[in-house]
């Protein structure tokens, strides 16, 4: 039963797109993550997403609108719905999903990432 | 699907151990709720349960321990373990638990909060 730092664990990794865990419960992992540029469209048929925002923006894309997401602002996506993050700059993110949720959902492809680091 | 504003939210109340609702996914909660003072020792026994400080520092006391929470750390306390948040200053904090989660826990009493308000 260990606080967690987020700043401390965001120093940890630079790279894109390639969450890592630093929680679970219930079911459920608290993953960081770091985006930049566009990410592929796809959906999870099975799990809502939730996209809180740490540091920086991004534009989570819908197929019919976009929804800007500023530092300290959050956004669930519902299972079954389309969508892509883009970020022009580097964004800082905190995701909370279900443990079954894979990062690039029905889409697969080389940005699929599995086996997720705990840090 | 509407994005949450955590600032805006936190700005609609100010009384203190009232959790407001301000998302749900997957069977859970995501909650904001003001502290200050002490609060009631007491248990889950069914849910794990996310403290992530927005604001302030407050101190989750156990029976073993104290861990010293400040903006930008969570805690993950384990379903079964009895817990405490004191707050010597006010402090606004996200909760991540399940929808059956109730705020006292086992012990009940005056401070026991039901029907929470979705804000």
């Amino acid at each position: 039963m260990e606080k967690v730092n987020i700043n401390e664990k965001l120093a940890l990794f630079s790279d894109h797109w390639n969450p890592r865990i630093v929680g679970e419960l219930n079911g459920q992992l608290v993953k960081l993550v770091k985006f930049q540029g566009e990410f592929v469209w796809h959906k999870h048929e099975e799990e809502d997403e939730l996209f809180y925002v740490l540091k920086g923006a991004f534009d989570m894309q819908f197929r019919d609108k976009t929804v800007r997401l500023q530092e300290g602002e959050f956004l669930i996506v519902p299972r079954g719905v389309e969508h892509r993050p883009v970020a022009a700059e580097e964004v800082a993110v905190m995701l909370f999903e279900p443990v079954s949720t894979l990062n690039t959902g029905d889409a697969g492809g080389e940005r699929k990432r599995e086996e997720l680091e705990r840090i």
